[in-house]
């Protein structure tokens, strides 16, 4: 029943659709990588990242998705003598353990439902117990969960017992706060979550003292497509590129970075917070539970949705994509069959997107057998977003 | 509260958007006009656009937008010696007829409320009285109304007396039958209503009795950016164009047709009934008036909404672009500050668009004080757009 | 031989080609034209249309190819009681002064040969034979001819006599100096010849005394897709479009003009100069000859070249076309088949574009029997462009 | 003395530039990965691409440059037992021996100067002595050295002694003719080379034996952005894709694939070795050396010239990027500062750009102090494309 014509509505949790001004970008004639005009806009890309990070230090683009730039992360930072204390609170951090273990001495975890947050004094306890921890690794935002970890009070306690991070910010920078200068060691994000970009990069920020640590790690990958070092000073006038970069991608990075910029950090996480607490409202006057299991630990950039019992998530997207047009995220892990999740990052944060994602949710239940108030979701969505405004 | 990155959702009465394909066309490299390539797309467009028509003369793309083509073509074809019945049941054919009367020897009107339709039988009267009437004018879809005149019946009136038609079928082609072989004369269309193209030329079915007529009229345009007769055989191989066509919109053009001629006129035209129902559901639910005084009248391409009294159309359009990123239609001669119009036209016809509209308008009559039930319009788009797919 | 992949190289005299942010402006989605986006970006390109022509009045956008905007430029000055002087030293000349006599009381004219320039002397001397001369029309660029009129001797000539110019600049503006607040009277140019934007708009310059006039015009169109009268304060916060104005070539024309004011009059008029002398010294070392019978009448937007007996330019363009991806221009009137030009505006006059233009000129005269010394013409190509540096 | 409006042409290794059709796939706005129409344009792209091998087996689009696809080829296929034959012709050859000790029990090479290609014979030799090779590795194009290896021969012998092949075709496969299925093992190529793709992915064509002896290395990556078995079967409805592939590059991949199918295998290498001959053609006539020692390994999708005694290649470059608008390739390993490329592969290689590159150099050269006959060399790339049509 739809038509190449019909527009669809991307409202998952990256990529998350794409502007005009974004798609313009990656339409531009790709130069060779050697060109003075490419390595000229991309050493002015690695600042505007710089600039939209906060730091001081400048980042990593690195070539690969998110899930690349996350193991390069952990192939650099992490050598044979490292014990990881790796942080468990949904599918994300789970994988990140099972990845550190090939490249540390040991990893031991703390673990805390799916639903909820590590609690700051679970990783003090853990530090205390076993003083030979050298890295902290953390998922910023549970996408799958929607939830956040509290990582500025975790890294304030790693720091304390001198170990490193690695941080997972990939769903959560650019929609919600984030500090990396304060989170010494190596946070990870991408372009195509809250920036809105297209998918292919990794984004790194690595502090200076972890800088020294993959110096010091005889086992980081060095002249591999796997090497962050390779990459480090590849922006310099007087250092080449170690492969041919996404000359496209990073036309489309640039482009996302500027329209970042001159939105304004504040002015894009206060879009994400209303659109947030908009299908918040309108989930739970759908019937549905949100599964985050309290309002402090969600997500701004997405909402983890738990489906009554008897209707497979998987069936609702599809019927969602196909009847509305609406592309809701989900599937993973143990929540597969059971969560979803409406997105609302990036160019997906608007005042229609709650709207449009909770009436396909709901059409979709219907369609299903289940019972869904759109109107009462759609009203709900409306007051939350009027009432934030003035939040 | 918008930003850059915020989508508009144009659900005006044309422009109406357009689709990425349609977009990527328009930014094909400017080709000189009389590249060969450019004349052979030229020649496959007017091909294109006889396919779409359903005729089988080849019809003119004429150089300016639609009001352009419409006096081209009265231009053209009234004479110094023609008696015109111009059928007035809106602001357009009003309008129509104050520029006959530069052509004509004598204009008569046959004028009904601006929520009606002209009724066959007026024309049959018209015609029986004036045996002198050599063309009929008529406005297949009054935009302003949101109304349709039966061209059908009118067309075999006019051709009982030997009269030609003069139709406006800007906003009626490409989403409600039009049957152009039927209604000797000229018909005259658009890129940028039903098509979803871009506005700047005029789209001619010009019958060969108008062909005939419109080279024994000494006044019509010869050497002009008013000739249609100019333009008749640009795309034959051994002919030139007259002057310089828009070579970017004829890219816009050819690929509009394709995306139409691809999901089918069938298709197009269910599509946009689909929509047209779900928006007049929701507009009452809202507690609103539909101008149009009877359903059968009613466009598929547009509804006309009257407005609570006390409430300026314009402030809601303006308070709904604004706070809901939606851009809707209104403001027109005697109806304007009373009567809006929500578009449900090419790109703009598709599941969600009735919702996105309904709740924008919603959401601006309560803004500026009006009371507006946005639950349940959006449930009444919903149940009329599904009980519609059987229909 | 040639294949979808092979790039167009358009050498001809508009369009010429568009650069990459030209096409990516063409693209951009297709708003309403009362969007209040749209109106905004419309105002922003009457200022920045205001700031390339270098003029204190507000222009005209005028939808219509520039030979619509020279009709309608002629349409609302020239009145039932102006004798018009009318200079011709070339086909567009010529067609000028058929085109006054629908409008004038009387059209005189001066002539010269069309390889050559008006002297400002003989307009003195029409002047001073005929006092009631009100309108003094000159083509600045005569197109075919590649020559340029003194539009400056002639603007004050006319001036002390108390006439009004009508100047067609269409393929001047942008690429050589003009100087239209000197001018009395209205100025027609257009995108898509110095700017390198898309066909479909006329840009108008008109004094003051030039719309006094218009406005003391009984004939002047009004209420008409003809009339400029209409248009001129389309772009002010409190008026409306006549009728929807072409929205993605105001895109299109809003992007060349901030390209064209980005890289400066200044650079963009040495740009073409440049390029003049390549074309010029290359077609000389082809053993051709130039047109226009002296260097200091030779426009730098375009050159003309006329072609051995026995070689016709059309025949040699469909080669070059077919043979080497290149377009040139040609085949007008009493020069068809004789004459042909290189355009070198916008963004077709760049330091490799004489190169490909005279390969690709001299490779078609080799192919239809002609000699041609290719190598010869470059060299003489570059050491032009070179030497000018310092000029 | 550039503007922006100034056009560049790539005329390097890779990337090549892009088509304005190849522009405006990846234009196209970004779906979520898990998007059914995303799906299916994957599977639809996978299809393209073994039609463009002319394979039966399903190839593999592994998300990274080509560099990173080497590296996971030979992460996948060198198991700690293996032997590997590296056959080093130049500087890529080089490198990938020391790539091969990483996972390899052993490495040994034959290898040859830089400017020559391996002797079939001496392979035969090397396993004659070694039986105990299991993989031979070889570059089928050398793009510093532009010369060809015979890797057909190469093939037939190491099947005869049981060895698998690993060969890159990076910059050979689209342009030249290459032979997948009778090379069995793995071979490598890229979008962004003859297809004229924009760089991030690597296409692999790996044979059944490849991929069972894959299965076997217990060290082959597993579960990392380092492997390929985790796309082997991405494509496929029942499985999903490891992480999210990036979806802009698939967009281009998909168009170049269709633009190479729709042009014909046989044609673009045509058009390949008539750009390659005109540029050798030119080369020497601007009185330079051709690198390759003799033309029989000479490649058709770049040509490397040796520049004089005293000029430094990457001066060159710079200057015809400065001047010209041309950017040339160089710059490598051993080579550096005395060879560059001119690329002639992709939309690199049209009837005009042997005229531009060869002009481009010829400027550089005489702005550095060389001599160089550009005439000549213009003259002479003509006469060698022209004598090549009838070949």
């Amino acid at each position: 029943m739809s038509s190449a014509a019909e527009p669809v509505f991307t409202l998952a949790t990256g990529p998350v659709g794409s502007t005009p001004a974004t798609q313009a970008a990656l339409a531009q004639p790709v130069l060779h990588h050697t060109d003075p005009a490419f390595r000229a806009l991309y050493a002015e890309t690695v600042t505007l990242l710089r600039d939209a990070f906060g730091t001081s230090v400048d980042p990593v683009i690195f070539p690969g998705e998110a899930v690349m730039g996350i193991e390069a992360a952990a192939a650099a930072l992490i050598g044979p003598d490292d014990v990881v204390l790796n942080l468990v609170s949904g599918i994300y951090g789970k994988a990140f353990g099972q990845l550190a273990t090939r490249f540390a001495r040991e990893v031991i975890e703390v673990e805390t439902a799916y639903n909820a947050s590590i609690a700051p004094a679970a990783v003090s306890d853990a530090l205390a117990r076993r003083g030979d921890v050298t890295i902290v690794s953390a998922v910023h935002c549970e996408t799958p969960s929607g939830t956040m970890n509290d990582v500025g009070a975790i890294a304030g306690i790693a720091a304390s017992s001198g170990a490193l991070l690695i941080v997972d910010a990939v769903s959560s920078f650019g929609g919600m706060r984030t500090d990396f200068e304060r989170w010494p060691g190596i946070a990870i994000t991408a372009p195509q979550k809250c920036l809105g970009g297209s998918p292919g990069l990794s984004l790194l920020h690595v502090s200076d003292d972890a800088w020294r640590r993959i110096a010091a790690n005889p086992n980081a990958p060095r002249g591999s497509a796997l090497s962050i070092e390779d990459w480090r000073d590849a922006h310099r006038p007087d250092r080449a590129f170690p492969f041919t970069p996404s000359v496209s991608e990073i036309y489309g990075l640039r482009s996302v970075l500027l329209q970042y910029l001159a939105e304004g950090p504040e002015n894009v996480a206060a879009r994400h917070r209303r659109a947030a607490q908009a299908v918040r409202a309108g989930a739970l006057a759908l019937g549905l539970n949100l599964w985050a299991a309290e309002d402090a630990i969600r997500a701004d950039t997405m909402t983890a949705i738990e489906l009554p019992d008897g209707v497979d998530e998987a069936e609702v997207r599809m019927v969602a994509r196909a009847e509305s047009g609406v592309m809701l995220a989900g599937g993973q892990g143990a929540l597969r069959g059971r969560v979803l999740q409406i997105g609302h990052m990036g160019p997906a944060a608007y005042p229609m997107s709650p709207v449009i994602g909770l009436t396909a949710l709901g059409r979709a239940l219907r369609r299903l057998g289940a019972t869904a108030d759109v109107g009462a979701a759609v009203e709900a969505a409306l007051a939350a977003w009027d009432n934030n405004r003035m939040g």
